[in-house]
């Protein structure tokens, strides 16, 4: 018995891994190492709570085998792609990595009755609105593969819920920063200053505003939920109540780096990329009347990750 | 050039080629012939402006054939599985059926810039509520597979529409009857006093109770959204504002084969087959805004189409 996560090498499923055998919880780690690492679970090859395995969830018959072979009181299910950008010039990444797999692993909780279910998902299943963006109301007009994608698999989740009884959580994240990240405006920035620490080309007009979550807040909402939520379908917002522009996080950045009189200069439009939602803002009236708020605001949690980049 | 109806040899989408034909459109039909047949679409065979391809939607290579050899001015996305009641056994069918083939047409139309999209979606999408269905604002948790097909192919059609500028038109149909239809309520029942006509079982308690659209005021609206509608991505339901219980269509049947004095006895439970949405309402304000209503009502359109089963 114990607690399967997908991705749990991956930047998300590793803290998560860390947090849930902090809480006595056992864990077993899937991963095909695409993007996850060994590096972010090291420290856990010896602790008798956790193992890993190596695979890919694109293969349904080897995933089945992995469930027949092990008994799961529940699965965390993170992996994914998770690379908007990328994904934008070829939808196929986000049919097979987010969606299919999402559908294997509930098939295989179908088949081997696990009943607990548990899902990463993304403030990209609302689309663009100027609504603050609401659970139960949406709307839920996607405008990336990757957002359509993770609502897929959310409709499927909804089915699977009502028809196997599998209780499910579906969570969905803003943008998260902190330690073990891999790519991002973080990174990008850090990368472009070091090479020409006089001036930084910031994509869009820099107005971009969002709302960044640090990573360990976010784990710990994702366990909260799941420990006090307890409809058959649960759905949450997982956020923070501000959000930070683009052109402050480069601001942060220059701070964090020493660096002065950077020129900041803008590709201009709306948007970093096609896809992208370059403003939104959650309600998170329904998570915190569960009892949670996060401890670090967007401005805090971006500065926390620059920080743990640096010092690498 | 033309108007492709994928599923147009089925129980709708013959009866859209009519009125496309009838429109002066010129339409390729597209079968695999599954659950559509010849029989349905005879009478335009030897019509200029009607071709019919057969073929099945899950081979993505061949209809990118079909594409390469055709240009098509907009694509009316029908063929689906229409069986809710059968997919629930086997999450597979709609996985394949309604999803998968909805992605493949979609891919076809971003690679051979076919940018019309009009799909056949339905009031499954929404899943349980005592809300009024409302397009803008859900809820979206579907609780049969079929629901979470037709969502998860809605997502997929929100980001294509923006990704690739394919203006798009979702429309969610109610239960649907009439000339063609080859199996749900009215056939079971018909065919059950056929074989007994002194009593009639009924699944769950007979007060189920939805709307029913007459097939012909359906394909009408669709191609009065289709003419009228001209965002990027327009989602509207069509429907009627009354809804028929299961035990009022038992009663029409009962009258229109002459039958007296049969016995009704029921299954029980509230719902017919897990899956089932046993009660629902739309909000019509949106189409009804845009100058449509249909001319049937829920009882006159099951009347109808009773009718034209017994007929044949």
């Amino acid at each position: 018995m114990g607690i399967l996560i997908t991705g749990g090498a991956g930047f998300i499923g590793s803290h998560l891994a860390d947090l849930l055998i902090a809480q006595k919880y056992d864990v077993i780690a899937l991963d095909n190492l695409s993007l996850g690492t060994k590096e972010n679970i090291r420290h856990l090859f010896n602790n008798k709570k956790f193992r890993f395995i190596q695979k890919d969830l694109r293969h349904l018959d080897e995933l089945k085998n992995i469930f027949r072979e092990n008994q799961f009181d529940a699965v965390f299910h993170l992996a994914a792609n998770s690379d908007i950008r990328d994904s934008a010039i070829n939808p196929g990444i986000d049919l097979e990595n987010t969606f299919m797999t999402t559908w294997n692993v509930l098939e295989c909780c179908r088949l081997f009755e696990v009943d607990r279910f548990v899902f990463a998902s993304s403030s990209a299943v609302y689309g663009k609105t100027t609504r603050a963006l609401t659970e139960e109301t949406g709307p839920l007009c996607p405008v990336s593969y990757y957002g359509a994608g993770k609502l897929a698999a959310e409709s499927f989740i909804s089915a699977y819920a009502f028809m196997n009884n599998i209780r499910s959580w579906i969570i969905r994240f803003p943008n998260v920063v902190g330690e073990r990240a891999t790519h991002g405006v973080l990174h990008d920035f850090i990368q472009k200053l070091k090479s020409d620490p006089k001036q930084l080309i910031i994509l869009g007009d820099g107005n971009q505003k969002k709302p960044y979550v640090y990573v360990r807040d976010l784990v710990e909402a994702i366990l909260y939920v799941y420990q006090k939520a307890d409809a058959l379908l649960n759905c949450y917002n997982i956020g923070v109540d501000d959000q930070i522009s683009v052109k402050d996080i480069a601001k942060i950045i220059c701070e964090e780096m020493l660096l002065e009189d950077v020129v900041f200069t803008y590709t201009g439009g709306e948007t970093g990329w096609k896809g992208d939602v370059s403003r939104y803002q959650y309600n998170l009236k329904k998570i915190n009347s569960l009892g949670w708020k996060a401890e670090y605001s967007s401005g805090e949690a971006v500065r926390l990750a620059v920080r743990s980049i640096l010092s690498k």
